[in-house]
């Protein structure tokens, strides 16, 4: 019983928000692979996605993308770029709004070798070849955000945000 | 009494948040001038500074600023691009973080000719020549933002963020 409370307590952080709240996520290619999580909670659990999450109080963007990554699959980063910024507002049956998160993406640079392992707020993580994703069931907007950060990994110059 | 208990529960939305607030700028230019406004609170309080504020629940980053920069100015605009997003963490004195906005500026163009006038967030509001800006006590980076924006608008296609 107290598990389900902590549970509810936990969601409910980021349910039904007062305001919008601001995620962080990180596209990091290595040569034709991009590093990918599968989410191990709501909305779009069990989806592959680019790993990221929430920023915490007095934390920049930055550090925030680092550590998300870190926790997520135990990959070091440096930021490279602004990739994309995304409204995401899900409605419930009633039409109220029970997320709001605006999503940052950044362009990352792997600092270390490893290979990716899953870490606290994911069930699986991997580098995955670009032309294997289709064989992947991803969250909402992800194959876009990967092909804008690709373009502007090859074009830095040309590529107009 | 009443209306100091009011003041302070709207000022303590702000101050101490347990998330980072998500706000929007503006920079609206109109030949050689920029759109500013006199900030009616705290932080920089009588400081001139571009038109913006905190993104509402439910409202997309656009919806945020046409709606903002419209109330303090009754300038109606569109969007044109992004300039800039900006970390500000402001500590008090115990080092405490008592501000923490995550703030996205946006290149606007005006779609009314009307002279701005004063809205329920600002104390003034007028378009300011570019080469009067030194005249003003402008908030923090507010100079830094406006130059960035102006170079987008010259050159669209070459600006990095």
């Amino acid at each position: 019983m107290q598990t389900m409370q902590t549970l509810k307590r936990g969601i409910s952080n980021r349910r039904y928000p007062d305001r919008p709240l601001i995620g962080v996520g990180g596209i990091v290619f290595r040569d034709d692979h991009v590093l990918l999580v599968k989410r191990a909670r709501e909305p779009s659990k069990n989806k592959w996605s680019i790993p990221g999450g929430l920023v915490k109080i007095g934390e920049t963007l930055e550090m925030a993308i680092k550590r998300e990554i870190y926790e997520e699959t135990k990959v070091k980063v440096q930021v490279v770029d602004i990739v994309a910024i995304l409204d995401r507002i899900i409605r419930d049956a009633q039409n109220k709004i029970e997320f709001h998160y605006v999503l940052i993406d950044f362009l990352c640079k792997p600092l270390s070798v490893n290979e990716p392992v899953r870490g606290d707020d994911s069930k699986d993580s991997r580098y995955v070849k670009l032309s294997d994703l289709h064989k992947f069931s991803l969250t909402r907007g992800t194959k876009d955000v990967i092909m804008q950060a690709f373009l502007k990994k090859e074009n830095p110059i040309y590529f107009k945000l």
